[in-house]
């Protein structure tokens, strides 16, 4: 059993949960078999943006064939 | 006086505050003089769960005799 | 252009979300042209407080002269 | 020359060196013109499982067209 | 469901993978419903000792009532 | 909006800044809506090679389908 | 072999070293073999106490049976 | 004698060095005694520009009356 | 209630306490509601001195207007 | 008692294990009063090489006159 | 094959790949067989200079008998 | 100009100042024209001493012919 592991940031002008799920979800509807995800940094855009932009950057886990 | 620090890892299917909620419950509950905590880390497992599991890792801070 | 970094903490007595806006707002109201916020460290005051207070450490980047 | 790195988690039941050739292993079937690998952390996965499972994380580097 | 994490270093005079497994099977001898361990370093005692001593220092996580 | 990072490494013989635009043009010419990179270790490869080759590994993050 | 480490905070109206010391007394006195300890961090409390009180968080080990 | 660090991030579309020199002379330029400079991190921002923009975090030490 | 963090480097010709006693004296002096103080490094300085200079670079938090 | 700590690469054709040997092999040969070794990290050498190389850095400690 | 890093930190008044330029030439007069670097750190003195002196911190990797 | 740098452990049985200045004046004796020292780690040694050993790891910086 093989894993690969990608890096994804998801968006939210909510809350951090909002931006992990944004990015678990691009993962779920692009990838199979994934397993795990971890929180690699919370962060905030304030700039250029009309309300602050939550952002979650997650390294996520998925099976890959061996 | 002297501290100790004990690593909890609490588990929520609703968010991140929920499953830190969950480890700091487990502290306040089996140990007295709880003083502080940390977030070490946040992950969530996606796979064998009914839905996705947000799991918080604290480190937990508790006065013991000196 | 040049951007100067200073470290904020916010605290809450709900949520790390609310502790992390609660340092953005501190930002917002103090400095002009803030651009990001990226969050350090969270961590939980349980001794000499009524309820659980939240704490969001952030580093918040904005513009100065340069 | 330009180098892409991708992390691939190798298993095995065996020991971690034979985890680290797992995923050695699926990276010279999938990718081209593999240089190196740097090994990021080591794990046992021991619940869900007949007898102890090694992971090795790893960092592989693959030349790509520049 | 909340879990506990404890930090062990097994020893061998045989290899890294030994020392490993020596910690771990002290988890298991000690512990209910351990899940996985991460490994914290390695690292080899080469004076006052007959021949080199692998040292492996794991976090082993294990299931506690919440 | 989410975002993923890629690892890239450019390499030069002329200087580091050369190295990080390498491994930019390359994320360019392959990556739509490529947003921000950041450096994470420069090297020089001294041996085996006819003048030293610098080298700049990035994490380049572009937008992809949410 | 196996040796077990725990986290203990020992404080001084005085010194790091007498912080240190603390936390090393407390151990001497409630656990038996224990090897070496190791220093994570120094802090100092100044809000609610007469005098800065030294704070020294160190990883302490001991062996157990294995 | 006692220093104070402030964190700086300057700005370049020409190169790292450009952009670290930007955020030194801002600090030249409104702190008197300045010591040293520690490069924090290098990063480029790619979109919302006309050209690449290199940034060079700093932190920079300079000396204050004790 | 929000707090703010300042890094300070104290020096001294006799030890890494008062070094870091300069940094704390410093704060009280110049700061309101100093709450607490993490050691960040200690060095020493030796050249270009009669006596060695004992150096603590410390992180200083203290309560700002929210 | 004074120590000195020097970083050797030992390398293998056949697993870390006899990589990191081969790395305490040579200090022991080359130096005097060998007190310990601690892992660095671990990589994979696998291009212009007939087969995967191991490689194993590791920090050496030992004795010195005072 | 067994490696040793040194460490070497470069200067100059010019650039920082100037002066891991110049750490890159000692190595090369002083040892042989050196293979890599790896950069730690970029620094930049700044008092007691007549200009900025840029800092370039270097691991240096080179081939010694086994 | 050049520097190097090595790294030293100084032991005392007083504390960790004291080990520290064991390392510095080590280097001051063996060396010329040393420059400053960095604090890597502080440890105590517990066992098979008969006072508690304090242990500290400086990385010494001394200029070398360039």
């Amino acid at each position: 059993m093989v894993f690969k592991k990608v890096t994804l940031i998801g968006t939210s002008t909510e809350s951090f949960d909002d931006a992990a799920d944004d990015a678990i979800a691009r993962a779920q509807n692009t990838l199979e078999n994934v397993y795990w995800a971890e929180v690699e940094e919370f962060g905030v855009e304030l700039k250029n943006v009309d309300e602050p932009e939550y952002q979650a950057t997650l390294e996520v886990a998925f099976e890959v064939e061996g």
